[in-house]
């Protein structure tokens, strides 16, 4: 079967995936390792916390790229940037660590499992789509990230190659014509309101899965669908119980 | 088994594959599908030739993007250009035809069979580093390859992620670095010394495979190693064997 887009009116081609939050879990993976770093280090931290000190300053980092204040650099850089600022943030010196300890604590994101039916619905779904991320993780990271978690995407292009984060148009549009499709051939599946909201006015099809815990027990945010999306599935399977022939 | 590159001095992580005829048999598979178009429409032409006339463009037509004369474009762009200057070489007109033929025979480059080792050297190869292609196609192109022939690569990266035609130095290097890996852990695998010869300028490992009809029967070059590669196999299969746990 294939699927068509009610909103942009073409027949999905590729479905790319939010990855961050949508597709794996990155909190409890990245306090994992920080949780590991500060038993190696024998330092106390709240590991938890420090994950969400360390995320909080990912939309701000990408802010002077977007805006183009400053020259694109790949994520795993800004985010060793901003693992530095939570290092101080957290009244540790970053140069009493090894650097090598350093960046292995910055590839936590490269570490990061998935949700627990992201491996399968991917899997499913690329039987019938080009499946893929869209996120703003350099291609490094995606891979290894994939490597790890099996996660069986038929491609992967990193925000490196089109050097747009979202959401700023670009970053869905450059996508697409990387992929050599329309805008309305590509669908963006989020776990992200907000998202969804730019994959929209890009000309993308939108998929909406709730991951009511990816901010933890107390999550406010995105836990429903909060516009016009073309599809809201409970789960990647069920999304692609909707392109699987009938 | 890991595979330490005897010029490098680096475990060897990632084996990339110059793809057309060293992966993929280009010649017939343009030829093929050059026939099928002068049949629908009508029309005799030397498909072989045609080919041929087709590809003795591709390299001139990198030369302007490699000498920074002009910005870079990518390979399905340059191959539409060298189509447009065949069809008029052999005193057709491009306006005759509709645009739809010409993109479809544009796509003849997506549509290249596998060398009968490629499928399954490549998925064998993979089970120990990471598989992919280090070509002159973009991205696009490359996918609609891997998704026909079922080249099983672990991530594909085109020529439109490192904005780089080999053989410039950059072409190798930004790979690398795409990947996260020093140029001493890739190794490049090609039926061409002197790909082979830029790469191990690049710093990468060196692999050699003859594809001794790549250019038809009476190919005359590249039917032996010329240089002091690491590796000369057989075959991807053969490669993949050097590979394997003992």
């Amino acid at each position: 079967m294939t699927y068509v887009s009610p909103s942009t009116g073409c027949e999905i081609k590729a479905v790319l995936f939010d990855t961050f939050g949508s597709v794996v879990d990155w909190r409890s993976g990245v306090a994992r390792d920080v949780a590991a770093f500060a038993k190696h280090h024998r330092i106390g931290v709240d590991a938890v916390a420090f994950a969400d000190a360390w995320r909080a300053k990912y939309e701000p980092s990408m802010e002077p790229i977007r805006n183009r204040s400053r020259e694109f650099v790949p994520l795993d850089q800004l985010h060793m940037e901003n693992l530095h600022a939570t290092v101080a943030e957290f009244d540790l010196n970053a140069a009493d660590f090894d650097n090598r300890d350093i960046a292995d604590l910055n590839a936590a994101w490269e570490r990061l499992d998935p949700w627990q039916d992201s491996v399968a619905g991917l899997a499913e779904l690329g039987r019938h789509v080009i499946v893929g991320p869209l996120s703003n993780a350099n291609l490094a990271l995606l891979l290894r990230m994939a490597l790890r978690a099996k996660l069986p995407w038929t491609v992967i292009v990193g925000s490196d190659a089109t050097r747009a984060y979202k959401p700023t148009l670009q970053a869905y549009q450059s996508m697409a014509w990387i992929l050599r499709l329309d805008p309305g051939q590509v669908m963006l599946t989020a776990a992200h309101n907000r998202d969804l909201t730019f994959a929209q006015r890009a000309g993308l099809g939108t998929a909406f899965i709730p991951r009511p815990t990816e901010l933890g027990p107390g999550q406010t945010k995105d836990l429903t669908a909060e516009g016009d999306w073309d599809l809201v599935c409970a789960s990647i399977l069920d999304l692609a119980s909707r392109f699987a022939d009938e």
